[in-house]
């Protein structure tokens, strides 16, 4: 891969508390890895952007390919109604390979358009479905995790497998052939799987080395029919950890509702968070108390959750974030809403943390650039720009240029 | 002014609670008012818009001009900090009437682009500088208020004014050569006014026949503050109510913590609240409980509160007003959160009522008619399709045609 250096005014997170910004400089890449930022030109090629916004690549820990033609539908329901009503029809459909073909292809080319280099996506549990899922995530460009979702009950006939782990098996052996994109391991969640279902993922798991993506604890409603199909379990999150299935690398997406003893226990085992602001407004779940996971050091990240979300654009989820952290500061806790630098971090390097050193510009940190278009520098401080930039940008994001893992998108 | 037809799939509020919807029909307009609404071809011209959606123009009321440039800067401070530290320094560059001819401009351009057709609009101190945007709003097409703001307290010199009666009286003698461009008094807030300038305003509304708007109840900080500077009043209401101020025609914004005794004044006198979803997240001020004044039957509207709110599209209003609305249900009150319908009903006619008869198709409306552009016609319910393209455009949206009181402005 070669080397080249994008020339632009430049802002990065060190931490959640700091974002590194200087104007007029240069972020260094060689062999698809960042390798410094430089306010002095470099003697190699350059990617002149200057005036505009260099900022690292984001990460959509949580979405749902085939929710993405359901933006803005049925957001008067609540999750558990609106999985039944809208969701589970139309991810029925999937088995047609042909709506999976014409779906995917507009959800991918959303996803290159979109602030998001790196993803961690749900399917449906049609295996053929998923394959061509990856295919196109594949042609992308960006990096990502595909799962084919796995599930066998509390769900229509043609949701619900009969031999769910079988399944997996042999999807999984079609999905080799694919460089950025890769399988992860997605039973939806507990309401949709057995204790067998989720013991055989725990073993498929350890046997194959494979991450694990799924739900917890989303809406008072969900958790409390969780109580009520795992009356031995200890708690919504025990659901999943006493068959393996919260080690790391896993993602939970939500927690809004979690225990301190369930929030102990995803500390303890390394789990992702995936904060969902718009998701969780939308269906009236509640704001996750992201402030008291931040505190404890947990690992976590930003998503969009398309369909709960109605967003594709990650800078959308960035600016919700800290939007309902207010609303929860005020109304809920007495604590600290986020700062903008803290959802910058936690859309770039929170989750990014995820696929290894991916979210920013410090030396080593895989090579995911994104160039912001029609930048207004009256205001001259460029770490107020770059607020404005992703708070202002519409679900509809135009970007100058995108690079994923050292490679240019365009 | 000509008699005309706009053909498309129509969309309009006869109610809160119903969104009348109608694919292939005709709003007939005469003399710049509906005449009414059917399925069958009229022996009139028609403005054909055969597969977009068409819905009533929408009223914003309340925002500040002056503050367009600094939308989503310094969204991480409440209200009292961020007027002293963002806004009174900017509100002061509009004594440079070239400062203003040119942010007025580009305001105008925006609103005259956006889904507003009506709104009620704040100005600065500066007489001059009303006047350019009273101008630049006559130009627009829209139909607004726009109002020279009154302040001799607790500001910068810069926005104190010595006497301030005189030079509302000076400007309104300006105002009179508009036509869809009209003044509204404008005391900033209580903690900006005497009670001198309260009342003396209070005798120019009655005087000149008036419309006021103000803001109330915005934020805790402030009300305690409007607690401490009129100890003999009864309530933060009873600052303006004292004076007549609440008599309508007049608007409060925000109207986020009203005791009882307040909303009950309100409703009394015929105040227009302006609920503003967006400011009142992003400057932690809460969520107004705007169930609880639907159902006490009080005027009420939705608002972009720009530079408090991020964007001008009234759209991201209506989204964010049934957005908070779950939040507030889920962590504050026990109460239904806002449809679409209603949120639509409140950016339509819950707004227009203000300025008369707008915000709907029903015979006798104001012509105030949007065409919305680029739908997804695969969802075929219309009532669907509508809520999609009001909650996922962005700021930035697109409209294939405008119409304000019958007059087409592209």
């Amino acid at each position: 891969m070669s080397v080249f250096a994008v020339k632009g005014d430049i802002c990065y997170s060190t931490s959640p508390a700091k974002i590194e910004a200087l104007n007029d400089g240069y972020v260094i890449v060689e062999a698809g890895r960042i390798s410094g930022v430089t306010r002095n030109p470099p003697n190699i090629s350059v990617h002149d952007y200057t005036g505009h916004i260099v900022i690292p690549g984001m990460t959509d820990l949580h979405t749902h390919a085939p929710q993405y033609p359901f933006r803005g539908l049925g957001m008067g329901m609540e999750l558990l109604e609106w999985l039944d009503t809208l969701i589970f029809p139309e991810e029925g459909r999937y088995s047609d390979t042909s709506y999976a073909e014409q779906v995917y292809s507009s959800f991918a080319e959303a996803m290159r358009k979109s602030p998001t280099t790196r993803a961690v996506i749900f399917g449906t549990i049609h295996a053929h479905a998923a394959n061509i899922l990856s295919a196109k995530m594949e042609s992308s460009g960006l990096v990502s995790y595909v799962g084919k979702v796995s599930m066998n009950r509390n769900a229509p006939d043609y949701l619900t497998e009969a031999n769910p782990l079988e399944a997996v098996e042999s999807w999984l052996s079609d999905t080799a052939s694919y460089t950025s994109t890769k399988p992860i391991l997605t039973p939806r969640f507990t309401p949709s799987c057995t204790d067998e279902l989720m013991r055989g993922l725990g073993e498929l798991r350890k046997k194959y080395d494979l991450p694990v993506q799924s739900h917890l604890s989303e809406n008072v409603s969900e958790v409390q029919w969780v109580k009520e199909l795992c009356p031995d379990s200890r708690s919504y999150a025990d659901t999943y950890d006493r068959y393996g299935l919260l080690e790391a690398p896993s993602i939970m997406a939500h927690c809004v509702h979690l225990t301190d003893e369930e929030a102990g226990l995803l500390k303890e085992r390394g789990t992702f968070i995936a904060h969902c602001p718009q998701s969780n407004m939308n269906l009236s779940s509640g704001i996750a108390p992201v402030r008291r996971y931040m505190n404890m050091g947990m690992n976590i990240g930003l998503a969009t959750d398309v369909a709960g979300g109605m967003y594709i654009s990650m800078f959308r989820a960035v600016a919700d974030a800290v939007g309902v952290s207010k609303l929860r500061s005020v109304l809920a806790e007495k604590e600290e809403p986020l700062t903008f630098e803290e959802a910058f971090y936690l859309a770039t390097m929170g989750g990014g943390k995820f696929f290894g050193l991916a979210g920013s510009f410090m030396p080593g940190y895989e090579a995911d650039i994104l160039v912001l278009s029609a930048t207004d520098s009256r205001h001259s401080n460029l770490r107020e720009r770059l607020e404005r930039e992703i708070c202002l940008a519409g679900d509809d994001v135009e970007l100058s240029a995108k690079y994923a893992a050292g490679r240019k998108l365009f």
